[in-house]
């Protein structure tokens, strides 16, 4: 199982994290790279091409402001490409959802919300889970944890409130 | 190979269509629902149940306004979803892409361009495609097509113009 | 009088608090949840069904980003429901006002202001006043009280500039 | 049973009709109004106190642009206020929203979707159903015949295209 | 020479304060109130009746949210009511610039910029120097002045960066 | 009584018109012109010049787009200013309505509603009311008949539907 | 003096055509494309490297919805690029323009109005003015009958209204 | 080499000055003026109209809120003009982006990314780099070092998460 994570700067980074700790976690292999769609176009192409051969099941993108990476990657390769949308000093990330979810018909962009790289991880999981039953068993356990994490909060609101 | 195509609202058909066509020309079983998350409750969660268990692969969700019905589908599975956000009378489908993409950590919703249900069809088959090589092989195909079409239509224009 | 009180997430809480305290003040029983529609989606349920048969009169939910809570515990019961917005990191709460008040016809949600929780409690009041007229009494008490206060704060700015 | 419908303009009547049509199937007396807020200030004062005294239960209230008669209404009543956010030739409706939505605390109005006066009828049955046990039970009967016929779309859905 | 200064909240004081300022330091006396259209209705009314028949010559109203108090006002009156949409902790004001400007034909309302009560002031006293030509030349050395301090502004940058 | 009527463009022509048919018939003297910021710049700064000096009490400018025209109309006079933000071919006048009425300190613009011509041309009148009051008596019976037509058209609507 | 014109879809055509023309006009030789960032980009990297090399001066490139064109032919060159945003379906070119003008520091896109496609023309031809003063000359030329235009339509403003 | 650099306020400058820094880094010399189209109308036409006489290539413009210098520069001038929407205390230089990108057919001016004003000066070097190969050389070279620096980054990236 491997994921290629790919931001457009490292500025992105402190947002990504969240995401390659998830996938690590679930025993995947993480190609974390840093390739800007406009700065480092041949570093990026050369990067899709080797990960389309090397048994990477998934892309997960990360970019801001007039965000190409995610549709450069998609238009590169016929695995899915997961695209997060990062927020910038203005906008509140509106500019970078725009440019990553408005994709022209053929080449999909699988579009999570602003910051929401821990999204982009599940995803990624929920994806390869559909071939590893391994993966998707482990995430069906997790969501019953999150649901009784849930119901325990909600135990204690109760116990607070009423 | 199976995907199960769920829209909110018959009036969402003649946007969604077009993803079941493409899906059914790969040969993918497709199985069609219009279960509002409002209005059908029981009967969405039934139908999820069902295709949790009979090898569906992906879900594919059209939904508009305050458009629950991804959200509400992801909650209760581990395969992957993919939201296509429906413009509607007003609002240029803005409403049901805040109410798509903006899912909260655990619960993701791979979101498509408003009105996208084409890019839904070929998200669902790359991701599909993980898995069936075949599927991926026809994927590259008709991308090795698409772009022979756009420089064929390049090569129009340049007759044209110059 | 009985009031059900739910919120998506503990983060909402400082947000929810206040609404909570003007109802115990005006005498009302609150049951407070936290019941995410996505995390913890057969509990929500069970909840509503309670709430439906236990003489509860208004549903108050808050909730952020996609914001699906507020519909799906209207799309269960034909008591008023109440809606929430409340604002995230990102968007100021106008993910979350979309997702809310963009109902389809047939399941209203009566949606107020961005992080209004306090005009949640207030129309709560409004609507169990119609029949209990004890409490509307005491509404328009607070609202003359409210009026009075306004009038003051007109005679302290007066005495400072005029 | 007594509901209030004003609107602002002769031009949001056919917008608001399908409320009043809802209203009256319910077995409701519904007092229409034209009043605006800002060009019949005085008989609309007149109305609310009129309304207030005589049994009204809920007001709907609907307006475009700088919507203020919501708001106006709200503030000289404690009865609730349901507020329709009516489109006008631009803006698809966002500035009525805003207008409408975002009260000051202590003066809430019940906010519907944009253009929704099917649902503020809705929400005004809801309400007086807390008290008229046979409104909740023909809104119950109403949800399931929507359900049903949710369900048969459904049936179509699979007919058309499985 | 007499302006009414009507904000809806204490709150807005500190950001309407150097509209006061300004006024009074061209003599114009100013009335200033805090009189809320939705909490102090009956008060505002009354304010408005008095400062139509005591030689006001124009109104300005600051109001932020669901900003009703410019309109309310303008409804009252025939004379030029000037609106300062007021930025709250969400929306960046423009809830309230939509509140304010969008007004319905017959009832104007001048709106300035957001949080703009200098230039409120400033409009205020244009309009009051259609009359009172001392005002208006004072505002043309005002203008002056300005236009110097720019271009002095200018000098110390050429001399800082040529 | 004068007032100057500048517009952008012929293109803005139909929806200016109403606002000079209202000044005429209010007897003021009306100097149309058509100049725009950006192409006709000489031209506009002499009317500007040539207004200030005939006696013109106020400015009404229409424009769409980046609308510079009234903001540079406002910096070379103290003459009042009303703007009116045109809405063009896409963004329903949300470009102009940020260019118009976000003006800096010191240059105030009255910014009405988007495509509201009607409202300046009463704004106007209500400006030269202050000195004038044979019009503001005059509006003050336009608003009487306004009312009336508004406690007629509510009449009707009593007529037909209760 | 050559220009190199980039659409992303044959859709975009008819914005596109007036800039040729423009173009053509002033004897610039203009090699019009259509090559899609995303379904044509290796056409797309050769077109440019040969642009690179053949003479041309600037790149006007007109893309819609997740515009990427813009930014992909920026980041290959060193030659000013000038980006057009195309309105679509649905959003009013807002897509289009966020994805075009947020270039992130280093890859500058100079962005024109959304379908402005002439002004993109126009800039071109400023550009090329620097270095060509018989375009320059032309330019002035051009804005002087631009200016002598719109100073004969006021002329039939000023013959109509006044 | 020249280029002028006007921003409409000196709260402008630290936003500004990263510009200046980079033109003087390639030797082009820089005129700055602190010039605001509405407070210094007479002294930035006298500054334009030097400017267009002096050699200057390019006008780079700075401005925020209703940013009316871009465009009164580019109606003097047809040398290139970019301009630089700054955001201000509220709205996000949404406000100033409209007012400088929507300039109407005829005058362009080419805008980049909100407060992006490093991309003006790489802007104005672009198009000064059309005619003065040397420029573009270093410009191609500064390129292949941004390349090497994100290279460099990503092996950082690879380091550490591989």
């Amino acid at each position: 199982m491997r994921v290629a994570v790919i931001m457009g700067s490292t500025s992105d980074l402190p947002k990504v994290e969240p995401a390659i700790k998830i996938l690590k976690d679930y025993g995947v292999q993480v190609d974390v790279r840093c390739l800007s769609a406009h700065r480092a176009h041949a570093g990026l192409s050369a990067f899709i091409e080797e990960a389309n051969g090397n048994g990477t099941e998934v892309f997960i993108t990360a970019a801001g402001m007039a965000a190409a990476l995610p549709g450069v990657v998609a238009s590169q390769t016929v695995l899915p490409v997961i695209g997060v949308p990062i927020s910038g000093s203005v906008l509140d990330g509106q500019d970078a959802l725009y440019s990553i979810v408005q994709m022209p018909s053929g080449i999909p962009v699988a579009t999570v919300a602003i910051n929401g790289a821990k999204n982009a991880a599940y995803l990624a999981l929920q994806i390869i889970g559909v071939q590893h039953k391994e993966v998707q068993e482990k995430l069906l356990a997790e969501r019953k944890q999150m649901e009784e994490s849930a119901m325990k909060a909600n135990e204690e609101v109760i116990a607070k409130y009423n």
